[in-house]
């Protein structure tokens, strides 16, 4: 199968390009893409520079390359109709259409799309990034009380890079509670978990999916199928006593369980 | 100002509607919007629901409300359009262009756009997001051998939120290297972060900046001006000794400073 030339073009980050262009390309089964992102492209120089990387590119694939842009500037715009690709412009139509709709101008500045906005907005990005940091993995369960959501799971099924997103991308602070071998025995949850059940969310995993992240781990009891399936177990009748939603972690992405989690829970993003 | 009533509407996990829609918002200044996300509408049951919301948010307001869609299925799509609502489909233009351009039929799978293509992409990104963790503030510097990028500068100048940003949207294996008093003291860099002298990054920030940030934190003499200008003199005179690359965090995004760390240091996204 013949490899595509792929060229993301921004005048900010380049982070919107990229978005709508994978999700559009998912939609594709077996395309195979050699992409390359090209940020900050504010100034006639640098389009002139990203012009001459698409044609080499050209020569190469003996085919135009896709160019997927957001491009607040008309000229540099203008410059990068000329050179040999296939264009796809996620800005003008969509702004012409919202500037009838809204009777307003915009106002074109590059590279708003993924500025800092309002410093409060950032302080609250910041301040969950930092909750979140203090109370993963179980540490300072006092802190909950600050929470905005609780994830809680046994080791590995996903809960870290879970509470990491909900505090970069909505601003959230999320805490995460792993179910140690106490809490397991136990078959109790903690005060500081129970004054907060109506934060907690629960994660689970197929059993043989948790058993090979673990395997790669380390080895020992902890990464047996017999333990991996006792402590899920354990835990999925914890989480129905306290009437504790559960999300399957083991085919999703970081951002599925993290959207559903907002979404089950109602949670209002801090951040955009 | 009137506020105009904005909805995200995705049979995934709304990302790239949301994404797209605030770039383009962002080119409308003094613009106040109330915003629902809707995502995993999935089925023509879901879709009445959010064209219910629709309709109540048009009766309250008196004007159609935005709606910003990615929506695969058609049927879903088509339900959506008879509600009152000034409908921006994100999807559909491009599709058909890309079909053309290609050759191939786009194969309509709903919420793919931010699910796990596959495990090993996947398993590359917690293993980023794990290695961030573990060289986070200065710890296990020797593992920096193995790190992708190393951010370096004083306490509250931006690397932690950095790396993770790194970690989780590239799958960069990013590490933060903290300027202690000791090393500030010496002027001299440790021995691990030498040997990787290529993979560093520099972080400053405005003085004044940063005594606000350690001031809301904790005072005393780290939080004077005078300690503050006197950390960021030092470090970028340690910098520009060895040549390594510098960037003002003072009023970027966490997106922006990742998307230039990652362009001038010329790294390769790991995941998508």
């Amino acid at each position: 199968m013949e490899k595509r030339s792929l060229f993301f073009i921004s005048d900010g980050t380049g982070i919107t390009a990229e978005t709508l262009g994978h999700s559009l390309l998912s939609q594709f089964e077996n395309l195979q893409c050699d992409s390359t992102t090209l940020p900050y492209i504010d100034s006639l120089e640098k389009v002139q520079h990203a012009a001459h990387l698409i044609t080499q590119a050209y020569e190469k694939d003996g085919q135009k390359p896709l160019v997927f842009a957001t491009l607040v500037n008309k000229d540099i715009h203008a410059r990068l109709l000329q050179a040999p690709c296939v264009l796809f412009d996620f800005f003008t139509p969509f702004i012409h259409r919202l500037e009838d709709e809204l009777g307003m101008h915009s106002s074109p500045t590059a590279g708003r799309g993924h500025g800092v906005h309002n410093t409060h907005v950032y302080n609250a990005r910041i301040a969950a990034i930092n909750h979140t940091l203090s109370t993963d993995d179980g540490l300072n369960t006092t802190h909950y009380d600050h929470s905005d959501v609780i994830l809680a799971g046994v080791s590995r099924c996903g809960k870290t890079p879970t509470c990491l997103y909900l505090a970069m991308q909505f601003g959230l602070r999320a805490s995460n509670f792993p179910f140690t071998e106490e809490v397991l025995d136990s078959g109790k949850l903690p005060e500081s978990l129970l004054r907060n059940i109506n934060k907690v969310y629960g994660l689970t995993i197929q059993p043989e999916f948790l058993q090979r992240i673990r395997a790669e781990r380390r080895g020992g009891r902890y990464a047996t199928l017999a333990q991996c399936q006792h402590e899920l177990d354990t835990v999925e009748r914890i989480m129905r006593q306290n009437h504790i939603p559960l999300i399957d972690t083991t085919s999703r992405s970081i951002e599925e369980i993290a959207t559903k989690v907002v979404a089950d829970l109602g949670l209002k993003r801090q951040v955009v």
